[in-house]
């Protein structure tokens, strides 16, 4: 599925109640996911953590609707196939 | 383009350095990525928030690679065009 496909899902789900959230409380939902998927993988429990990666994208993908940002494009328009700071495919900048 | 064609593209230009930085780092790489998106939202600087979009989920996407999760399947097992909670599109769950 198209990561904007994926977005246009969450809006069509979540937007009425994102909106009315607003940004900043979206914003620490998107943070908690992060640590829950923190835990779920310092912990090694693979079935979690795959939730909570479902789970970090899909509140990435509110956020988004949120403030009305396309996140395919916004990421497309960064990784174009080639890493943004060497120009190189893969990946050859120094560490 | 698709959210796993994403991640592969991923892979191609980064999954060595991510693989030697392993889970722990890379983590902190997707923490540090979403507490800038933060401070970009809340600045109102738009044009830097597309940027610290694509570097979340450029980040997420990473992290899946390192610990073996495929982005795409796990985020549809979630969500499948009903919310997993009350299974309504667009979702009915209580405030």
């Amino acid at each position: 599925m198209d990561i904007n496909e994926f977005q246009k899902m969450m809006k069509q789900l979540y937007f009425s109640r994102d909106a009315e959230r607003g940004q900043e409380k979206t914003l620490a939902w998107l943070e908690d996911k992060v640590q829950e998927l923190r835990e779920a993988l310092q912990e090694g429990n693979v079935k979690e953590a795959r939730k909570e990666f479902a789970d970090v994208l899909a509140w990435l993908a509110s956020l988004a609707n949120v403030v009305g940002i396309d996140l395919e494009k916004a990421a497309l328009s960064k990784y174009d196939n080639k890493c943004p700071k060497c120009k190189q495919n893969p990946c050859d900048c120094p560490f």
